[in-house]
C-alpha cells in the first residue's frame, strides 16, 4: 500500500510515537488537573510539558495560550465564534475550508454576522487590494488559510496579516495543511490566532486540535463546563487554557503529541515532500492526458499538495483506479467548495496527492506508472 | 498504587483494549468518510461498527443517532445549546455538574435564556413536585444527572423524564457516572437525549464523548465544518451523525470503544463496585471520626461513588495522606458546586472513592486501614 493522503491524516505515525502509546496509557492513565495523587499530578505535568513544547515549536512564550481541542475544526469554530459579535463582519479567502466557511455561513443565516470572500491572485499586490476592498466599519477579523488543502497554493498570509493589523483587525490563520511541514515563527506577534490539528503534518494521533492565541485576546466561549479550577464559580474561568478546555481532554493524544514534535522538530519535512511532488510533476508534465492545477516547477512556493485529473475522468474514478493499484489518494471536493469554484473543478473534483516524510521516491515512481497507465 | 478515582477516569483499561491500540493505529490509520481507497473505507466501516455496537448497547435502533464528540462536556453543550432558543427556560436538578450548569449560566448571563434548579428529595413524590413547580410556559427541557458524581445519589430520572414528557418537554440525561456501570435501555423512548463519555465506566480511551439522540430532534449546531458529505453545500448537513460530527474524529478512541464495550457488556459491574463500597462503609460506619455523606447500607439504590471526610480535615488533606499510602482518590468539589451546596460541603469538599471492575477486596482493606490511621 502506498499512502499519499497525508493531507487528510498522516500515515504511518513515527515508530517513536507508536511505541510510546502503551507507556502513556499505563503511566499517565489518571485524569489531569483533577487529582492530588501522584499519577494525577504526573499526568497534568506531562500535559503541561506538551503545552510548553508546542509553544516552543511555534516560538511563543505563553504556553498557557496553547489550547488543546478536539480537532482543527473545533479550534476554528472556537476562534471565529470567540471573536464574533452581533452585527460584525469577517473577511476570508476563496481557498478556505468548510471548517471556516460553514461556521460563518451558519452565523450569517441566523442574522448574527456577515462575511466577504476575497480572492487570492497570483500577485500579492492584487490579493491585498481584494482584501482591503472588503474591509467594512464592522469588520472584526480576517481569516486565511496557510495553504489551500486542495491546490497547495500558499496565500501571502503574512502580508494579509499585516494588512489586518493596519486596520486594527484580528488575523486568524488556518495552518492545518502546513503545521509540522513548514515552520511557523509566531514571536513577531503578527498573527493573532493559529488553528491546526495534531494528526496531519505534526504526525500525532487523531482527536487533538491546537488553538494558539498569540496575542491578548479574550475569546468568548462556545463550550463551558468543568475545568477543575474555580469549581465553585458557575462562570467559566477567564484564564487560558482553562477557559477553553472543559471536561476531560484527549490525554493520550495530547501527551503523545510531545513525541511527534520531538520526531519532526529538526527535520526538513517541507523539502522532502515538495521534491517528491516536483519529481512527479516533472515526469508527467508532458503527458497531455494529465491536467495539473498548479505548477510546482514555476519556482513559486507551494505546500506539498498536488491536485490533478486524468483524461475526462471524474476524480473519484481516477482515485478508484489508483486504489486498485494499491495507491491511496483522495478525490472529490476535499471539503473546500470555494477553492473548487475558483478553479472550475466543482463538477469533477480533483485527485489530491499529499506525501509525508515517510514517502519514498520509489512510491512516486509507482504512482507515475499507475497514472500513465490510467491516462492511456 | 491503589486507584480509586474511576469517577474521574477509569484506570486501568482492559488488556483487550490496550492490546488492540497499535493494531488500530496500523490497520485503521486513514481518515474516515473521506477516502475511496481500502484503508479509508475500512476505517469508516470500523467507526460505523462501533456506532452500531454503541446503539445496541443502549438498545436504540438508529445507530446514526449515536454521535461521537470530544467528551461528555461537549455532548452536554451540544445537546443543551442545540435545543435552546432565545427566551427559553430549562430546569435542572441540584446535583448537576458544571458541564450542565456553566453552559446554562453563560446563556443566562447574556440574556439568551434562563434556568431553574429543582432539588432532589429523598422521596420521589417531593422531587417530582419540585420539578413540576419550576415548569414555565417557555420551558423547553429538563436536564438531570443519572447519578451525582459527588454523592452517588441517583435521582428518580425515569419519573422525571415521564414528567417532562407529560408537559411536552425534552428530557436530557447526563449519564456520565453510570454508563458502563448500570445498563440503560433507551428503547422505550422515554429519554430524549443521553450524554456520557467513553473513558469512565465504559473503560474506553479519553477524548471520546457520546451524544445519543433517542427521539426525532433537530438540534441546532454549535460547531460546523467539513463532514465529507454535501461538501458543495455551505450549510451543515441536516442528517445525523454528520450534522454534529465535523472535522477529523478521534478515530483511535472511537474504534477502541468497540473493544471496551465487548469487555463490559456481559459483566455485572454495578454489583461488583457497590459491594466493595458497602464493605468499606460497613467496616468504617462505627468510626466516629469518619463522616459519610450517604448510607449505602440503607438499601436505597446508589451509584458506586462514596463521599466522606475524616475528622475536621479538608478533603484535600485527607486525599494527600491517602496518596502518601499509595491510594488515589479525588478530593475537592469535583466540578459540582451545586451538589456541595446542597450537602453543606462547599468549604471542605469531600473525599470521593470510586472503584472499578478491577478493584479488589484487598484494595479496599488497604484503604480501610489507611483511613483508620488518618482518623486516629
Amino acid at each position: 500500500m502506498i499512502y499519499l493522503d497525508n493531507s487528510a491524516t498522516s500515515y504511518p505515525k513515527p515508530e517513536s510515537v507508536l511505541n510510546n502509546i502503551s507507556k502513556i496509557m499505563s503511566n499517565y492513565g489518571a485524569n489531569s488537573g483533577r487529582g492530588s495523587y501522584e499519577m494525577g499530578i504526573e499526568t497534568s505535568e506531562k500535559i503541561y510539558e506538551t503545552r510548553k513544547k508546542t509553544a516552543s515549536f511555534f516560538n511563543i512564550k505563553k504556553s498557557e495560550n496553547v489550547i488543546f481541542t478536539y480537532n482543527c475544526t473545533a479550534s476554528l469554530n472556537i476562534a471565529i465564534k470567540g471573536v464574533a459579535k452581533q452585527g460584525c463582519h469577517f473577511i476570508i479567502s476563496n481557498y478556505e475550508h468548510n471548517a471556516v466557511v460553514r461556521p460563518l455561513e451558519e452565523m450569517k443565516q441566523r442574522g448574527y454576522c456577515d462575511y466577504s470572500i476575497a480572492n487570492i491572485e497570483d500577485d500579492t499586490y492584487f490579493t491585498l487590494k481584494n482584501f482591503e476592498r472588503c474591509i467594512r466599519k464592522n469588520t472584526v477579523a480576517i481569516i486565511c488559510t496557510g495553504a489551500s488543502n486542495v491546490f497547495g497554493i500558499i496565500p501571502p498570509f503574512k502580508s494579509i496579516a499585516a494588512l489586518a493589523h493596519k486596520y486594527n483587525l484580528l488575523f486568524i490563520l488556518d495552518y492545518s495543511q502546513l503545521a509540522g511541514i513548514m515552520p511557523l515563527d509566531l514571536s513577531d506577534k503578527k498573527i493573532d490566532i493559529v488553528c491546526c490539528s495534531a494528526h496531519k503534518g505534526l504526525l500525532g494521533l487523531p482527536g487533538v486540535g491546537l488553538l494558539i492565541i498569540n496575542n491578548d485576546i479574550a475569546l468568548n466561549t462556545i463550550i463551558e463546563g468543568g475545568t477543575g479550577s474555580n469549581s465553585e464559580n458557575l462562570l467559566q474561568p477567564t484564564e487560558y487554557p482553562d477557559r477553553l478546555e472543559s471536561g476531560t481532554p484527549n490525554i493520550l493524544g495530547i501527551i503523545s503529541l510531545s513525541d511527534s514534535i520531538d520526531f519532526i522538530k529538526n527535520r526538513d519535512v517541507y523539502s522532502h515532500e515538495i521534491c517528491l511532488l516536483k519529481y512527479l510533476q516533472r515526469n508527467l508534465n508532458s503527458n497531455k492526458n494529465i491536467k495539473f492545477y498548479t505548477n510546482l516547477l514555476s519556482g513559486k512556493m507551494q505546500a506539498p499538495v498536488l491536485s490533478l485529473n486524468v483524461n475526462n475522468l471524474h476524480s473519484e474514478q481516477t482515485a478508484l483506479l489508483l486504489s486498485n493499484d494499491g495507491i491511496c489518494v483522495r478525490a472529490g471536493l476535499h471539503c473546500a467548495p470555494l477553492a473548487h469554484k475558483s478553479r472550475n473543478t466543482l463538477k469533477t473534483g480533483t485527485v489530491r496527492i499529499s506525501p509525508s516524510i515517510f514517502t519514498e521516491k520509489n512510491d512516486i515512481d509507482y504512482l507515475i506508472n499507475s497514472l500513465i497507465k490510467i491516462a492511456k
